[in-house]
């Protein structure tokens, strides 16, 4: 589920009508009093309990599936009285379909291993003591997103899998969707075991309480921010708590001159065109000089066909008719939409040189037959994700084989990629001894 | 090599006698841009190189000896003009055995296992995608630390060899002692084949520069700050990069009913007497009422012996002739020196219920014969390592088996506890396909 994102300008809102009555730095203080006492009692929940409650809040979305509707048709009518875009509508809108998908992913989640308590090794040192580390939730997770509501049953089943308590923090677009299904998990998981606390909603939609909410590292141990760039921006610049972004996708495919070109023209088009508004699809494609013609003639063809809008550079004109030149701007700029930029390149040095000054570190591709360069890339090549003949839509959870994922984060600590489960604990130092001591 | 603290008065001092010309955010930005553009080569240097450098490193702090020691001499003689005290004093001081220490430091992180480039897995999926992940470096570090001037030494060698580019900024009280390791450091590196700016050492010592340098999130990949609680302060306030903490360690140690007396006469003693300006130094003693008498008549004897300044609840008090009542500031305090708080306590809960309100989740130990106590106690508290029968003073690279650590971390994610060469690398996904797409 890699993060879909809204343009900067429908970013943290506020909308100040319906505000629950308590004032804003009050009101975050008693919610995050009351997450971070169930903190240490949550995670101690066994895996059964815990697989429980999250059938259970599975259940209980599809059981109050009405009540959720009703919800998301006040958020529908605010939208469509601010006139916000036709897919960002679309996104936000909740049908008994996707209620019931929301259900089948928190029960997907129920089914995965639990990682806490998992052990990562046990050794005896030359003193005897037996030293390991085992895994452990990291505690208090705040993630602040502006996605569609069913992040909200995601962020919440992953947490709770993991025995971290979540604070979430949704767009306002979403508030009321956002609102009824928290309340449903929340509710639920308590009936079936889980600490008050452990699923934290935070129902005001200030931008001042995002900002309060990141400097609250005494209840907070780490935030996930899943957005667009003003999002990011805001958190780099307040957060004093750690921070794992998911933040945005300058990706590439470099086409070799020994690439299969049937294999070239598929990735490319399934890396634009398959989903163009997710982090992981292909912005800027690098074509080496000795294959541009065969492969961008019929590629562009397709392109054009399926509506995506072409900027090339001088070359890619002269062989694809419908492009239109390219400004600088066209390179390192995530569309997010069906919308490529083109370059024609001299070798895969230059390819590279491209790829290091324009990309963002997040998935880089190469189609090639060629052993040498193939291996080259993999190797040179930053980025959270480096493939070689493969679709950049594929640097992903459940293709990885994850099971699921929290997002694909673009920090370089902790966890880079796509971020499952396991990256959701830390390890604590477990020593077994028998009376050792420093001498 | 847990972190040494400095009292908080005598961090980040001005000291604008001999700056360079250039304006602090000039100068800053000029190193930088080095640090930065060093990166790249520096990650695909070989472990031949790295490890040819780290003995041209150590063989030249040996061979300029005279300079280092003439450059310590200067900072001596200002630490004396203050009047710092003695502890602090002997601590910047740097003799010819200290000299070959720090090389014979380098020497051994040079024969540790390079982790760079070390797979973690590989996994055909289902579609036939092979994915798999390798240890990357993570980038630039900028390291801020107090200590000795031997940090400057470890945290350059640890970050080479794991094939980060370092950016340090040491401490102005040991600036030119550390301004001559760094020159030898990162000429002799150079001359080796390191490119240059791969160490890279802040010569200003002015306090806007350190806050400067916290916001450089173009340049640097992750701060490690290694020092007390006013660094720790400034770094959570200022910093926009990641930042893995080396804080603050409030240790204890619960003597149970069921323990070994001896033995936790040993641990206890060893725990606060060895080196009691670390980290992982125990600052309070939890003691099962059923045990205070013959573990504490004796005990407090020993520790009176060895100079420790006894703070006890009124029981200890009661039973060690020389303790002084414990005040509440006695509990939740890392004293650095030769100072304990004691506390009785009625059960193995209300010294857990201690340890998680006054404790820093740094390094807890029980003593206990009792298994399911042991096991309990190894659970349920949170730490960065949980022990049972050991000392606090275990908690540490070395005595783990890592080979050297750049510290002991704080922060819950990405290093828990002692940070080795392993931590400071990244994992990037790599993706071997054969033409693979998102369906």
């Amino acid at each position: 589920m890699e993060s879909e994102k809204l343009e900067e300008d429908e970013q943290i809102e506020e909308s100040p009508e319906d505000q629950p009555e308590l004032d804003p730095a009050a009101y975050l203080e008693a919610l995050l009093q009351k997450a971070r006492q169930a903190m240490r009692p949550l995670s101690s929940v066994s895996t059964v309990v815990k697989n429980k409650a999250l059938f259970a809040m599975a259940a209980g979305l599809e059981e109050q599936s009405e009540q959720l509707l009703v919800a998301n048709a006040q958020d529908l009518e605010a939208f469509a009285e601010k006139q916000g875009n036709q897919a960002l509508a679309d996104r936000l809108t909740l049908t008994p379909e996707r209620i019931t998908e929301m259900a089948n992913g928190i029960r997907t989640i129920a089914a995965l291993r639990d990682p806490v308590g998992e052990s990562l090794g046990l050794r005896q040192l030359p003193n005897g003591m037996q030293v390991g580390r085992i895994r452990v939730p990291i505690g208090v997770i705040g993630i602040v997103y502006e996605s569609r509501p069913n992040v909200t049953a995601d962020a919440a089943a992953l947490c709770l899998k993991s025995g971290n308590v979540c604070v979430l923090r949704g767009g306002s677009e979403a508030i009321h969707s956002n609102t009824a299904i928290a309340e449903i998990l929340s509710t639920t998981a308590q009936q079936a075991g889980i600490p008050d606390g452990a699923i934290s909603f935070i129902e005001r939609t200030e931008r001042e309480t995002v900002i309060d909410l990141l400097k609250q590292d005494a209840f907070i141990d780490l935030i996930i921010p899943r957005g667009g760039g003003s999002l990011m921006e805001t958190v780099t610049t307040h957060a004093t708590i750690p921070v794992i972004k998911h933040d945005k996708g300058v990706c590439h495919i470099f086409v070799d001159a020994d690439a299969d070109l049937d294999m070239a023209r598929k990735i490319c088009f399934n890396a634009k065109v398959q989903r163009p508004s997710t982090c992981n699809a292909v912005e800027t494609l690098l074509v080496h000089q000795s294959v541009a013609r065969p492969l961008l003639e019929e590629l562009g063809k397709q392109l054009v066909e399926a509506k995506v809008e072409i900027r090339g550079c001088r070359k890619t004109c002269s062989l694809v008719p419908e492009a239109q030149p390219a400004s600088e701007d066209d390179y390192g700029q995530e569309f997010l939409s069906l919308i490529v930029s083109i370059k024609v390149v001299k070798d895969i040095d230059q390819a590279m040189a491209h790829i290091e000054r324009y990309g963002s570190c997040h998935t880089e591709a190469i189609v090639t037959k060629n052993y040498s360069r193939a291996m080259r890339f993999l190797r040179e090549v930053d980025a959270s994700a480096v493939m070689v003949n493969a679709s950049t839509r594929l640097n992903d959870g459940y293709q990885f084989g994850l099971g699921a994922e929290i997002g694909i984060s673009t920090t370089r600590i902790h966890a880079r990629g796509p971020m499952g489960l396991e990256d959701l604990t830390c390890a604590k130092y477990i020593v077994q001894g028998a009376g050792q001591i420093r001498e």
